[in-house]
């Protein structure tokens, strides 16, 4: 069998040789394993922007091992698991504090579990501080070899794995209340609404209240279906609403970050 | 016939998930293809940046195919290209806004092209924001795989092909006018001239006007070759003059940034 | 015999495609050698921090060839190195400059060593600035590809090879003075201490004296052993001593900066 591909997301960031030395452990034991990163600027400690961005990109990525590491009680009692996904051939190591959990659920939520604090695959001695590299890339690294996953820990009930709930939009009076979940590089601001709270067709006019003030904004398709420098709502490619500004960032127009609240209106 | 090469250069940054969920879609398609990544870290939609950056890094990659998205009108009527060069066995991929240009310049030009916005290689359905992902990246890998460039979309006339023109120097009175073109991580600063336009050799001193103040700068050859924090003009590796600061960083010391215009006299 | 892995790391940042330009080198020289990034996000210039970080990871990659570039005197009359370690199959590729020397260090130092500036693996012509692209990245991917040290270039004896002095902590008066030797993402700062300095033992409260105030502060073993927004003092994965905030930034917290000095005591 040969060895099955790896996915690594965390947030170890690019300044540090963090990533480096995780992929650098996979090297060494997995030579054969085709290694894809898919990102490592995770917000520091941000688990649940890392798990949104894992459940975007695991649906592209070919059946395999996903490493994630956004672990910011590594060291302390939170477990720490692999997990077989029930609707697709994967299997996800991380801590379990909720960041695996988004995507598991767009695979057929958890299947299958254990423990990995004290897998037999894990380098020793572990340090309290840098999992990512003593324990969850040595094990993915095992599993993408063929290791069978009641062979990396401890078994654990699937039904005891952390969850993760994402902040839900509340329709009211006509209204969508929704909550900035995620700023990208170029300034969209993802929402945790879809078009289905809104009821609204492509091109339609809202209003958007953000930061105190209204815009008027129509749900478009791209960018450039508005002039530069205008706001416009759109479907992201994940299936949820984001504001943007054509040429602009939308984040810095309307003075919008993560945890914020927009409403839309008609 | 074994996978191709793919290299692969955008402006997705590194805090998101965009470059990965290409990566991810490249591996699926194309596991077998060795992925190159030149740089996601070209600055949000400057078209002409990534184009500099990828004219000057594909010389030195292998033969192939070469992913490129710089893209701030995606999702609008600009066509989707896949393009192959003239001159060497290598074909382009990304938006035609001139972004593949002067590296298609390099390879003796384009020799033919096609449309591949109605790819039957594109991943369905295609996101109006995000033909990184649902696009260029399968086209891409298809092509690596071996796929014919006329199967990968509909015919284009090369001659059609957005042109990029870089900013070009003006001799004028014996002294050369020029304009920055890029910054790099260390403060050297790159412009729109080359040794020829100035007629000088290695050690000569010049006067270089920017910001409003004119410095004494030799012709160096390299940074040691003035005290650390001293100013010099050098040629770039890829051919053209920049300014630096031993140890230091010419864009600060100087105040200059991408579109500023530096005078360079005897 | 198949390529042997190359592991590269240098200060060539994100932004730019100078990385970028090295690993199409090496994909075009030695397509076949595994290519393992450790970072690129070295600061500009810093070579301490490199060689820091470089040894730091090295003992986790498997057996091969290290690129390593961080070089301010680039074309200047420093040494460009390929060095064999003593009791490792490792080859160590870089500026000469005390980067690679840490890292030799704990493979047993240097067993034979030879000057690269003119080896016949380099491209031609070698830019004056971009050694990484023309020489070090060349001669890496054939050593890779199984070249004997000899071959790529003059001999040179190891005893003259740069060294790198890491500052020491000093013990005063049942003090330790140590010296922050770097700050990571997540505002964790390393010191110039070890706990063999202090003969502390792991739950001991000490006092750290920082940015010209005291901190009760105890040796814990992870981030989760205090309350949220309190320092600890732990142990890194690297085995020096280090300043932390539970979910916050030590380097923020207490003002702290690379090569500032930190008193320990009981």
């Amino acid at each position: 069998m040969p060895a099955r591909p790896i996915t690594f997301l965390s947030d170890y960031g690019y300044e540090d040789e963090f990533a480096g030395a995780c992929r650098a452990v996979i090297a060494r034991i997995a030579p054969e394993a085709p290694l894809i990163d898919l990102t490592h600027g995770v917000p520091a400690g941000d688990v649940r922007r890392g798990a949104l961005a894992l459940a975007d990109a695991l649906p592209f990525a070919p059946d395999g091992v996903h490493l994630a590491v956004v672990d910011p009680g590594v060291g302390t009692a939170r477990p720490a698991i692999a997990v077989r996904a029930a609707a697709a051939d994967r299997i996800l190591v991380g801590p379990d504090n909720g960041l695996l959990w988004p995507a598991l659920e767009r695979f057929g939520g958890p299947a299958g579990a254990v423990e990995v604090s004290a897998s037999p695959f894990r380098l020793e001695p572990v340090s309290a501080t840098f999992h990512g590299r003593d324990l969850f890339a040595p094990v993915a690294a095992r599993l993408a070899l063929g290791a069978a996953l009641d062979e990396a820990g401890d078994p654990l009930d699937p039904a005891s794995l952390k969850r993760l709930e994402l902040p839900a939009a509340r329709v009211d009076a006509g209204r969508v209340v929704a909550e900035v979940v995620a700023v990208d590089r170029f300034g969209n601001a993802s929402l945790s609404a879809t078009p289905e709270h809104l009821g609204l067709r492509a091109g339609e006019r809202t209003v958007v209240e953000a930061g105190g003030e209204g815009h008027e904004t129509p749900l478009a398709t791209t960018f450039g279906d508005v002039e530069e420098g205008k706001t416009l709502l759109y479907l992201t490619s994940s299936g949820r609403l984001a504001l943007a500004v054509n040429r602009g960032s939308a984040a810095e127009a309307l003075g919008l970050g993560v945890g914020d609240e927009v409403v839309i209106r008609r």
